[in-house]
């Protein structure tokens, strides 16, 4: 195949589902100068859907082409590979189930690509999909991390969320609060901060950033007195991964860390639950943050945005999320 | 007493930990464009330490008066009432029991005067105190709210948080993350709102302003998939409340309330529990917020910081969140 000739990684990038701002903002991000050029790119979605956008990079003088694998791919142009079958003109203009089943496809694909020898260097970026639409023509998706998750056979991925203003990374994502401190053990916090450590400079683009640990309980437990998670479980995690990192800080009361994350003090903070950092991050960073899943075989990056269903196909959507989902993947293989 | 001759209200502003930068900031405000005129004002405090601090006012042509009770009230002087005994000059240098003691003297006296009669039309502003300090002169202190709550008899009392960026309203508060589904239930929820929507105007200066309520599952729950509280709890108490001041919006999910708030879109959050509101509070308002405790027969409001004993004493205090504080105090009677 024509990589096997350049040093270029390869970076897949699925469609996500075709009725969504999908396609739209991978055609602005390939049209990006901050992306043009960076890697050779292989979009994994629907033929039909990618020409009818190929203007958008035809006038910054690139050309689509399209292959039925990976040995077709060539590193001067945006190569599309569409896993069939191509979608109906009409059917992209509304959610469908043809389209949701083929995001699903092209998902399917890509990690099928990603996991061909010849393709060791690469990453995964991955656009919106509707979780529920796919969910209901194949019951029990739940979303890209953990259908990456299983079809990888990871024992456990760690979910980033890094934008402008900060990075965060919550220990437990889609389960009910009342749930969370059942999750929360010494073990798995202790194997959330290494995946993190071992990836630190990845996400945050620094040799040595500084990683704040937030409290579970308000004002972190004011020493026992509002729960004991802190002492029995935080505080023995930390002093195991401060062996393996010594950059490490907390537990911080969560009406602390965020603060002072703001302020740079910390880098990244790791949080114990969904909303307790991605309250503060979308806050701040709602446009402009990505999605990095850490655990698998390769590095998987995406916006982190929903599909937008309301502004596709308006021209209007903002790849300013996506560029940056594209940037954090090339520097994962380069 | 001369303020019966007078329209203005009568503000009752307690000292706070004397070791800390109570003192300093309250003259501060006292000596502010903002502040000044606004009321009468009856500072519940140590005689020795305002009066050492009194060069502040002095230079805006102020001067203290020291009064042993109400019926010696000034309109044009800064009115210290002083509980006794006086604190010995070295004393305030650092924390000690008979500061905290004080500041426990003053908040009793404070409140003791406000349920007189003749001050019905009175408020309370306190500043900071270290309430570890003082739960260990005096067992089972958990902080102003209760304190205040368990003096006024009240059945329950609604904290809320105002800021520059936003206005919150923790409906839990200083319990452990694991308990608090145990408390959420439609009634105190219901509860919560109408005392929110009773003192509206109060907390956000606007007649209608839109209320938002957040979700406590990610996602809110996502259709019940991820816990079952938002449709069992939280949507039957907006919908009663709604009855009550149809500007109610819930349950959205946390990680787009604060967004939302920060843009204008919703000028009350009412959250479920501590760290949900405050985190993204104090991000962005850690210096300037005020806390205002509703379900009193008055309102009290205070600064939204500690005692910060390391800067005390050192003339550096910003005395913003006072003087807000203040002046909120002053519009619930005005």
């Amino acid at each position: 195949m024509h990589i096997s000739r350049t040093s270029k990684s390869l970076v897949f990038i699925t469609m996500g589902d075709p009725s969504g701002i999908g396609p739209e903002i991978i055609m602005k991000a390939m049209a990006s100068p901050e992306v043009m050029g960076l890697a050779i790119f292989v979009i994994v979605g629907d033929q039909f859907i990618f020409e009818s956008l190929s203007h958008i990079v035809k006038e910054k003088g690139f050309f689509l082409q399209v292959t039925k694998d990976l040995a077709g791919i060539r590193e001067d142009a945006i190569n599309i590979i569409d896993p069939g079958p191509v979608l109906a003109e009409d059917i992209f203009r509304k959610p469908s189930n043809e389209g949701s089943l083929k995001a699903l496809r092209c998902l399917e694909a890509a990690v099928g690509f990603g996991s061909e020898e010849n393709a060791a260097k690469s990453v995964l970026v991955t656009a919106p999909v509707s979780k529920e639409r796919i969910a209901e023509i194949s019951p029990g998706f739940v979303g890209h991390t953990e259908y990456l998750r299983e079809a990888d056979g990871a024992d456990m991925v760690t979910m980033v969320l890094t934008g402008e203003s900060m990075c965060v990374v919550p220990v437990t994502r889609h389960i009910p609060l009342g749930d969370v401190t059942k999750h929360i053990n010494e073990e798995y916090l202790f194997k959330t901060l290494v995946q993190v450590v071992d990836n630190r400079e990845l996400i945050t683009g620094k040799r040595d950033p500084k990683i704040a640990v937030a409290a579970l309980n308000p004002h972190a437990g004011e020493g026992g007195k509002i729960g004991t998670e802190e002492k029995e479980i935080i505080m023995p995690a930390i002093e195991r991964a401060k062996k393996v990192y010594p950059e490490i800080e907390g537990p911080v009361p969560a009406d602390v860390v965020f603060y002072k994350a703001v302020k740079k003090e910390y880098d990244i903070v790791v949080s114990m639950y969904h909303d307790q950092c991605l309250a503060p991050f979308k806050m701040l960073d709602f446009d402009s943050g990505v999605n990095v899943t850490l655990g698998l075989g390769y590095v998987r990056t995406s916006p982190d945005h929903g599909t937008a269903f309301d502004i596709a196909g308006k021209g209007i959507a903002n790849p300013r999320s996506m560029i940056e989902a594209i940037k954090l993947a090339v520097r994962a293989v380069t």
